[in-house]
């Protein structure tokens, strides 16, 4: 059976569901393993890159070929795949490597799928607490460690001085312009904490954090969770306040009031 | 009948186990719920203190008084209660409150126990994963989110170079000797990686991470993880080498090698 042009919400849901659940298994074999760290960077810069990664996409480019085999991949591993219809998931199996070798269980399995460029729905799973955040056609759900799924939204936090605000490191912000207005965001904000990866975003949209500001991303880490914050309420885009689908400077917030203010900011009005 | 002046550790640990029991079940109703902060800190400071915090001491206050009652007490909210018994137990309900007000399942429940003032037995309880770690009289013991416990143990890691190496925020580091210390650390290290709390020293303990160095610690904040470390095989001393169960200045190594070639910069030698 041909896959139709136009899919519905639910299903390509359903195919994320079913990819992560291949991901999971593969992946949370190697967490908390002693693993071979590779360095695929140039000299100097750190960028691991673990088996369990490499494990992860061929699980999920695997379960695609089956499911979608004519839709796109862009995977962080092996590259962008394009395909006839005008979807393409994009993927990360494992966002937060950092996290995963030192066994903080922070990290996850990034699935988006994009329809002609925009992100159309998104999931993130954890396998070691067993959680799984998703977005569907109107809501974000997360699956909590004892197995139930609840709608979550974004809470009302429309000053800065009451935000709480999160980032991975503060290495993201190599360049000065971009250290300047982490610090005068984190000034105001009412507190920082470091470290999070793509967990962070999903609790932005669980409401437990009001403000994330990265720098330096890929767009495999962003897309599939930009419908993850859209549908519970909050606004994500890069730091001039366009689309947030290709990457780069990104600024994620709860309350749309707060991204508002801190778009001032960002954007060095 | 009352309690003997030396207690075996089997009792000590499975009092501890009592203890995170009671404390696990009120602190989790509180995690990722609407919550109250207060602001125990001098004005310009922030040290959010939750209800959580209070209910958690409460909690296990209360089984002490049953169990125990005439051990000494060391809370982190409620204070000192000296005992009569040569033991003080140490306890911190929510440590890494930022964690905990960001949802971030990286805080964890401390319970300790110093006999004649040194680290004797502890423990660390994540209610939300539900793992928990623990040393008893000879190893560390790691009950992951699965129910089952096994006994972990630091790795190999003698050069600094190689190391994995976490801090809770880069914040710690106040002064400029501390600021100094921390920069040529990780100048070195493979990998930095920020957040983590009392988590971070038991994954250190189950070979995860190599090193941490982290300031400002409380005794509340570090006399739980002493014998974690210990009992799988590293080290953990302040920055001048000396025992650790006063806090301020930490330096943690699953390497006792590794901890030599540290403390040649923490202690500026």
């Amino acid at each position: 059976m041909p896959t139709s042009p136009t899919l519905s919400t639910a299903r390509l849901v359903a195919t994320a569901h079913d990819l992560a659940d291949a991901s999971g298994k593969v992946i949370l074999k190697h967490f908390r393993k002693p693993i071979a760290i590779d360095n695929k960077a140039s000299a100097g810069a750190f960028d691991p890159v673990t088996e369990a990664d490499r494990a992860g996409e061929r699980a999920i480019r695997k379960r695609l070929a089956v499911l979608h085999p004519d839709h796109g991949i862009l995977g962080e591993e092996m590259g962008h795949a394009p395909g006839s219809a005008p979807y393409t998931w994009v993927i990360d199996p494992v966002d937060g490597t950092r996290a995963f070798i030192t066994g903080m269980p922070l990290w996850g399995t990034l699935i988006g799928v994009t329809h002609e460029g925009k992100a159309e729905i998104g999931l993130m799973d954890q396998p070691y607490t067993r959680e799984r955040i998703w977005s569907s056609a109107a809501a974000t759900h997360w699956r909590s460690t004892d197995g139930r799924a609840r709608r979550v939204h974004t809470v009302a936090c429309p000053r800065l001085e009451d935000a709480r605000l999160t980032t991975t490191s503060p290495d993201l912000f190599a360049k000065g312009h971009e250290a300047q207005v982490f610090a005068r965001l984190r000034a105001q904000a009412r507190l920082t904490r470091f470290g999070g990866d793509c967990y962070a975003y999903c609790l932005l949209a669980a409401g437990h954090i009001d403000i994330i500001v990265e720098a330096g991303l890929k767009s495999y880490d962003i897309v599939p969770l930009i419908p993850i914050i859209e549908r519970a309420g909050g606004v994500v885009t890069n730091w001039a306040g366009g689309r947030a689908e290709e990457g780069g400077r990104i600024l994620a917030c709860g309350d749309p009031r707060l991204h508002e203010i801190a778009l001032e900011i960002t954007a060095g009005r």
